[in-house]
């Protein structure tokens, strides 16, 4: 068994908040964080499948493939967006780096041809990230 | 004559819009970044500073002075901003790259102690950035 | 179940030696880095922690609270530092990159709120790392 | 339990190619990747070993004897090649990030002292890697 | 005025042979790069063109015609291609870095509409790289 | 004329003091770098020649040439070492990233040949970096 990751990038806005709370709950949570007009990073993405490597190919997955797969079910969707206000499964779940690698994982698994997928990382930036391998691991 | 550069990071929203023009011809010259929702960047900013090291100290600038004023003047004023709704100059100009290499420039001109301003460079990504060095360059 | 990871860094003087060798023994082994004046390296230090988010805010772990605690156990203890002169688990243990990896684990164990510890990964240079799981790994 | 890596880079050409599909065949599947003049990357190589560290010099594996393993084994055979048409194992396996993987694997395999091998992960750009972990993983 | 800069990547084999020396003397100049089976790099380009940003759009250069014209000129040429072999201009000039950078400039000078070329930049690797910036610099 | 860059690193120690002041008046100054111990950084070192490219091997220098000359007059005599205790320019001269990137220039003026040394850049960390052109710039 062989793991294969792939990258991808896109670039969003978003904030964090509970309607529940005051605004000064969400400041003393959240911080900066909580400001509503949003601010925003350019996400990186970690996308790796495991499998045997086909024996004539040498793949363990169709490059081609993936990237399609990744391009439509993720960054086209996700990509130059507020996260908050146009993606539905932050409608109810903040976009935090964790939830985000728990969504694209949901986006992503099943979808991609031949390979099983193993694990979803996601970089807010490079110095923070969330790995997520789905609910069995 | 040397040069001492320092970096500094502010994560911020933005989108462009022109507001003479209609929602065609803004997509049209614009494409994604025209999603007055906004999208996001980790903007990362080097400043450089030019003068003789100090025969004691040999410090060009003192550094940690030198850091006050990027978080007073610039990183806190953009730092988890949305840079079209929140940051007083992009008001009236596009939050492009150059544009905010230019503002950079504004911001600190003048502003560092006893060296001088010698370029401002905002990298959006890490495949694209910018290069001032005001207006006498 | 989802891994989240912080980077800090911390810059240090270290060298290797073992007292009950000759400076030959010490030579041979340890090469450049047996020389008792000490060098230095810029050390990137990645914590990751394991839970689930919380449903509300969607964290792991408060990142506040975990920068906080990477600062006060480890960063302002080792940074700007003479390893083996001035921190107390060097006194006899070569500060190598496997044993710091293992002393950050031992600082920040337990320390964490809501969140376990999960890894600990200390890059020397960028082309050196060594990590940690706990010894139930 | 700790696991040390160690990077090391060689920069080679390939092609992929099947001798039994038609050239249309092999376009289609492989795209520009069967040029069969060939075309080139810069590799990362990462190799993980695991193991105690010596109590008296706080090492996993000798640094040094590594590194020669690694440039003995694949570094000084690699490097500088045409990978399809003078690195024995790609006579019969495509060169894929996969199949570098694990011929690294097969190379290093009980050649490092001391420590034993974990992993080989092999970059062939910063945006695809992939890892092996031999059978029993 | 103000430079802006582009990043492109292309992976491309070469190798440095002159006709008129013997296999010795290609061998004792040019190292490891005389095998003329080739070898390859991962290049990375980056393209800096100046001008004073539009009072309107805030850009100096419009982003997607200048990606178009790199993509056109140079990456749909270079990439995945033996330079040697295939790109008309390392026929008679040896496909080292210097010479790329300058090839890269007279593909691109006169075609990026709008701005003014400034420099071209190529990097074989991370630790060498080659700066051009015209005749009349 | 082109620009030719290549890149060394090197690991050492340094601290800043000034005899003729106080502990105190030290530890104002420098902060945490006043600490007579010493600490370390990872540097970076760009070193960049300028010249006309050979016609026939497409060089502007012999890099085996240069490498061999930054590695006798600069990195055996920094790397490992401690910049104030052991390396003879840094007895009366601050070991900061400006006086460093002047020292390396000294160092190297002259000696490379064929070309003209044309920018010394050293980075001590990754966001602080010195560029010293010689005393003609």
């Amino acid at each position: 068994m062989i793991l294969l990751t792939r990258r991808a990038e896109f670039s969003a806005a978003h904030f964090y908040w509970v309607e529940a709370w005051t605004a000064d709950e969400n400041q003393r949570v959240f911080g900066k964080c909580s400001n509503r007009n949003g601010h925003g990073h350019n996400y990186v993405l970690e996308v790796t499948v495991c499998g045997e490597p086909d024996a004539v190919t040498g793949f363990v997955v169709d490059l081609k493939e993936m990237k399609d797969v990744l391009e439509r079910e993720v960054v086209s969707v996700y990509d130059h967006r507020h996260l908050n206000l146009e993606v539905p499964e932050f409608a109810g779940r903040q976009p935090t780096v964790e939830n985000i690698a728990i969504s694209v994982w949901e986006r992503l698994e099943g979808k991609i041809p031949q390979a099983r997928l193993y694990r979803v990382r996601v970089y807010e930036r490079e110095d923070l990230f969330a790995d997520y391998f789905g609910e069995q691991a």
